[in-house]
């Protein structure tokens, strides 16, 4: 491959540090799943040495690409976010046939993408991610001198970041995670996911033709093509890889938690597991519009064929006639929704037995029309129980992924208090509330508070917004680091860690935290936070 | 136990939630290394139950601690430093007689922790810790409005705090992780160290006093004496405990690292454990202080026996008439340095283990005077190897904690840098330079970063300055999370985990991130840092 490809003409081949390498292991192809179909061209897996080769090369790149300066790491970025933007409408159409997933969200996935890159350049325009902090010396304090300290932040080393099913563009190749990642000046190692590589392959190309536009490191970037369990693991456990970040199921997520951490020396992987969103309905808003919310609520159910991590798996509601109603309408709008594609025939199988297995445990309210249902395709499905059923099942809070639902009759708010407090750790928890109900709602939220990483109220927690304030993160088994978010402009802090400079000569000091503050950055000097 | 006891008569109890409860397992005393003697009065190690009680009611009491204010916890902080530095005198003389430090020592670390307690609660006062962010709704946005997000940290939950042996005060009972737990608005769970039992029963008491003059819940502080490995793990793996503190051994850490990762639901572990300290000198500092260098590093190496975490116990040096300067004038400082006693009777023994172990794969400098050496006593040592004496040997790397120290003679700066880069992670990393060494240093910079999470110049490792620039901590193994740091305002930011709030009603609204900005923090609205 030429350094400035950035060809649609696919050619099944994995990016070593720029270099296009055919994989040698089990072929893989992209599957039509509204067609049917198999996709060309076909890929094959790559083995242990691709991914060896994968991580020497960022380990070299590592030291030039981090001794670049936060501008031109953000032009890398707007490099990055203009290739993509220039194969719009290709990317769409290969996504579209990829994933079954509507040209129109895809297309507003790219620009989600490509917003997501230009954020993090502006974030390191901006330059508070570089955590200056400036202690100024007192020679002549008693009964010890005080030294002159100054704190900034430096990347972790180079990432491997494990793409998602469904954001094929978003949460994949060049989405949050490596976004975030090569902000902080981390090379990023990408294992593709296998239900989208010829959309991964597109997105790989305009990567490279970035770094090889901006002079940086070939190594900087590589796609790999690898089986997961396998490989996935020998690229975790490299001791040349110093973060991972991933976005899939719990028993992923937790495999790889779990390997890293059996590494000679660990290293944290941000891994966003698994939640079931709970919704609560509070009575006033039930009383008040409660068919209306129903009829919302199957909106952001069934949208997507309900592949979101924030998809609304659980209603808990206070019983009345209000609830009556949300149910009645719920159920009407979800009986009416025809059948959607899945992103891959195995997260349909997972879909079926997860619906199955609420079957045996719950009451079904109601399931998507049969009509043109398919073996790839999802049937939206709601089922009801009561605060005792949910409390003595583990099974009923296990994540199906997908349209299914379960709504949580509770008798008042108390019941609602105990079943909110014996939730698992979520991305989000929404709350329905009128203003009678502002002071339930205030009992609920310091529990909600320690469940989820984003708290919404009147809305429903699909859509997630790329911004400063955004949390997409949340206490285990959500993600397996509640302290940070994979979305939004703090993500970049999962990459990097604060070293202190003591007594360093002023020819040695980082610009960040230089005298006379070169960089125009915010800092904290002597505790204070100042741009002087 | 009143609540109000603040007493200096030791009564050898736990103190759970402001109970005064005896233990019932084996017999742990006091001992004074220095004159060999057991002190009065007798503890007795706790049992599951009292673990399960402390946990309980830090449980119980998180609720109400972490709803109160950052003046009310700041004024809480102040409180439990004004009752410590009440009782300095009593504080000084049992803490002597329990570990052997200068009594000048003991009182600068008095000062020291609460000096921590009080920075924190100025980082309180101050807000920045509440990591505020708004990002303003755009109704009008197309083709979706954007919501109305606010983001701020919240507490993890319940602390465990484990107390070291060798800052009885400022490391342990109501140290740097108990300071900034309680600042963050975590209940805290002490296990003290069995070296300092009355030590910890005068400091639990000053908190218990400060906690109920507070009125806050009993359950905002409990002091455990529980045996290490058994009940050290119960109090970590309790599901209630929600984040660790550690400051110990490589092995304690690990295991209590690998206890948390094994839970149901991990929870972090903050342990600092083991760190060599390389120090760097370089050709001009060599020939033109070789020997004052010497002298300043021999006063560093036995201060306090040596036994700091930011020992220097590795000296990387240029092979250099300089270094023969350098060499000379530390054994000659060392040889005339007397035995000093060491903590325990087993850290003397696992110091002398490591001299012997060292003196088997590298040659002997200089021993410390054997006149008045005795059991528990430290007789400093210094050896020598060179560069591929070092990197092909494991042991040569391992921390020997106590005066003892390796210098490696390596033939020119790249020897050095091949030296450096197979380093394990460090607290600290030290370089003596000269104006002439600046271009070699800057090429050494680059790799310490990596390596360290301090680098200093021209001066010593031990003494660690308590304030916001600082970092002690480090990659693994110095630390099992090099994203932190254990002194300094941000350790903080361990005990805290972000929540964002999307459309919340006004009267829900945390105040941190309220309009108008009633709390007066610096905030970021929608990108920009601001005080509006």
């Amino acid at each position: 491959m030429t350094s400035t490809v950035s060809s649609t003409d696919l050619t099944g081949q994995m990016l070593i540090a720029g270099t296009a390498v055919h994989g040698t292991g089990a072929e893989i192809r992209g599957f039509d799943p509204t067609r049917g179909a198999e996709l060309e061209p076909a890929y094959r897996h790559g083995e242990a040495s691709h991914v060896e080769a994968a991580c020497a090369a960022a380990a070299e790149a590592f030291h030039a690409y981090r001794a670049t300066s936060s501008d031109q790491r953000a032009r890398f970025l707007e490099g990055i976010a203009d290739n993509i933007a220039a194969i719009t409408d290709d990317l769409v159409h290969r996504a579209h046939a990829e994933t079954g997933l509507p040209e129109a969200r895809l297309t507003g996935e790219v620009g989600r993408t490509t917003g997501q890159l230009r954020l993090f350049a502006s974030v390191l325009r901006e330059g508070s991610w570089n955590g200056a902090r400036i202690d100024t010396a007192q020679p002549d304090r008693t009964p010890l001198p005080r030294p002159d300290l100054r704190q900034r932040m430096v990347p972790l080393g180079p990432v491997a970041v494990f793409g998602a099913s469904n954001f094929p563009l978003a949460f994949s190749v060049a989405g949050g995670d490596t976004a975030s990642a090569l902000a902080a000046g981390c090379p990023v190692v990408v294992k593709a996911h296998d239900a989208h590589p010829g959309t991964s392959e597109l997105v790989g190309r305009a990567i490279c033709a970035a770094v090889a536009d901006a002079g940086l490191p070939p190594g900087t970037f590589s796609l790999l093509y690898i089986p997961g369990p396998g490989l996935g693991t020998a690229l975790v456990t490299d001791p040349r890889i110093k973060a991972v970040g991933f976005t899939g199921s719990r028993a992923g997520g937790l495999a790889l938690v779990a390997a890293a951490a059996a590494r000679p020396e660990p290293i944290p992987v941000y891994a966003e597991m698994s939640s079931i969103n709970p919704v609560f309905l509070l009575g006033g808003a039930l009383a008040g519009r409660g068919a209306e919310i129903g009829r919302a609520f199957v909106g952001s159910l069934t949208m997507g064929s309900g592949q979101f991590c924030t998809n609304p798996g659980l209603v808990i509601a206070i019983d009345s006639p209000g609830l009556d109603a949300f149910t009645a309408a719920a159920a009407e709008a979800l009986s009416a929704s025809a059948p959607t594609a899945m992103l891959t025939p195995d997260i349909a199988d997972n879909y079926r037995a997860g619906v199955d297995a609420l079957s045996g445990e719950a009451t079904l309210v109601a399931r998507g029309s049969a009509d043109g249902d398919a073996a790839v395709s999802c049937r939206a499905a709601l089922f009801s129980t009561d605060a005792a059923g949910l409390l003595g099942s583990k099974s009923l809070q296990a994540e199906v992924f997908g349209a299914s639902s379960l709504i949580v009759r509770c008798a008042d708010l108390d019941e609602m208090k105990t079943v909110a407090a014996n939730l698992e750790g979520q991305l989000t928890a929404t709350l329905h509330i009128d203003d009678s109900d502002v002071a339930h709602a205030g009992e609920l939220l310091p529990i909600l508070e320690l469940k989820a990483g984003r708290i919404l109220f009147n809305g429903w927690p699909t859509g997630v917004e790329v911004c400063h304030a955004m949390v997409h993160g949340g206490p285990f088994p959500a993600t397996s680091d509640s302290r940070t978010t994979s979305v939004g402009s703090r993500a970049i802090d999962r990459f990097l860690r604060p070293v202190c400079y003591q007594d360093a000569p002023k020819s040695l000091v980082p610009s960040a935290i230089a005298d006379d503050n070169p960089d125009r950055l915010w800092r904290r000097v002597d505790g204070e936070l100042t741009k002087d």
